[in-house]
């Protein structure tokens, strides 16, 4: 099956206490990409600006990636500098829209009969006008920010309550919800709409709320992190890419898809950009999987 | 199998956002053992002063803890007064020792030949004083906080080099190794000589790390935290009482009893002081691993 990820592509300068890039690929819907690839074949949706430099159309398309959902404007691609210093929450320095300010996503006509949908971290008003675009998706979820949460609170909920899939992290559902106990938050936040509440917990794993059941996953145990920029959506697009591939919705696929979020995301945040993720494939991610099980089994 | 806990026994006053209480049973050792008399026959070793109330001793024997290890001096018993402010971690507004302040632990002669030890968190010097009385332990365990960690290094990691297992919070772990990151932080500690390191997360679960494997357990979901105080040793007395209860101490068993020990916690936090615990029995406990597994598997 196919899945469309709509988000932001951008060149991203990132300081860690690893080391330090400059003007590298990056963006919501690349990190997502690179991650649903593995898994199911992928489309991606966004804008660059005319500086945005062809090895990257390269890498994408070399990783079976379909990129003619990425339109070009003039004027120069999405910028985003940001630092970390010993934590997983980066300082952001400078953000500069360019062409991303006025981003009206326009989804190539076959991209709309696809039955698979992940919207990335955007404005809500955009994320409820690709869900008009769409014809008749299986499975559609966002992702947020608290950014939205706050200034765009109607529009937001209008998205949560027409998607299958809420992607949030801790702080965030706590302030959309306004309730601190993470199981609360949960259900308050089921009761918005959506039929799973996927919740991203950091350095602590992820948990998931259906109506059935609570299921939780800790993180894949990485020693040396990096770079997390990117994590967050490569967990989103390593879940979707997995349903996408079962093309089943249920309690198991949930679960695994879990798992392929959280393996995802752990080799996301092993290097600076997508210079790790590249380097993967499916044979990889199913050793690490296995590992992790070992962890959670008594 | 018999299990020895040693640590403070406490009269509180607490506040959380779901009320108040003055002058309740509690303190490390207490917590523990109403949480390891579930699982194995349990003995109490502290100090309480002359005010300590006959109603809670009678509650420990009720509970089946033998209260021989209890001394009793002139003066008052050891006062912790705290609240929570939509937090798991307590302000404390009031300590005072009393009679703890000279509390120098005596075993009886009996309880020297038990297999099975918990030290909760009390000055080192005291808890090497009380590895030195017993005289064949099976597995032994301790408990520390920051302040013996930075107040008490060379003793702790002498402690530490002795026993079994370190139990220890996420915070305390990092301080201890001088290492943000979770997984070499825990090898870390492995390094200073104990064969498990049972790493405490609160809301977001525990791990536990041996030469073999880490194991990741989440919380068991609990809706309303009246009061977080003693779920540390809750979780301590629950895991130890397990092994106590098994008298194996492999990959399996130390799995089990991390699951054991959320169990515990989670009882612990459902009401103030002891109200919740005292009402379990190990149908109960079962109950809800039975459930938390359900939320692991996939």
């Amino acid at each position: 099956m196919n899945l469309v990820v709509v988000g932001s592509v951008a060149l991203d300068s990132v300081k860690t206490p690893y080391g330090e890039v400059k003007n590298v690929l990056g963006g919501s819907a690349v990190y997502a990409s690179m991650a649903s690839k593995n898994f199911c074949k992928t489309h991606i949706v966004g804008v660059i600006g005319s500086d945005f430099p062809e090895e990257h159309i390269n890498l994408l398309q070399k990783n079976n990636i379909c990129c003619r959902g990425l339109e070009t404007k003039p004027g120069e691609t999405f910028f985003w500098k940001g630092v970390y210093n010993n934590s997983n929450n980066p300082e952001t320095l400078d953000t500069q829209l360019n062409v991303f300010a006025n981003f009206n996503p326009k989804i190539p006509l076959d991209y709309c009969k696809y039955e698979y949908l992940l919207l990335g971290n955007i404005d809500p008003i955009l994320q409820l006008n690709i869900l008009e675009q769409m014809e008749n998706p299986i499975v559609t979820s966002c992702d947020t920010m608290n950014f939205w949460i706050s200034g765009k609170r109607s529009e937001l909920l209008e998205v949560i309550n027409r998607v299958d899939i809420l992607f949030i992290n801790e702080d965030e559902i706590k302030m959309l919800t306004n309730q601190q106990n993470i199981f609360k938050a949960a259900e308050i936040a089921k009761s918005y709409g959506p039929r799973l509440i996927v919740i991203k917990r950091g350095e602590y794993g992820s948990m998931v709320k259906s109506k059935d059941f609570i299921f939780f996953a800790p993180v894949y145990p990485v020693r040396e992190v990096v770079d997390p920029t990117g994590a967050g959506d490569c967990f989103a697009g390593g879940f979707m890419g997995y349903i996408a591939s079962q093309n089943k919705f249920n309690n198991d696929t949930i679960k695994k898809a879990l798992i392929y979020g959280t393996i995802a995301a752990s080799f996301c945040i092993e290097s600076f950009s997508l210079e790790r993720l590249k380097e993967i494939n499916i044979k990889m991610i199913e050793l690490r999987k296995e590992e992790l099980k070992k962890s959670m089994i008594f």
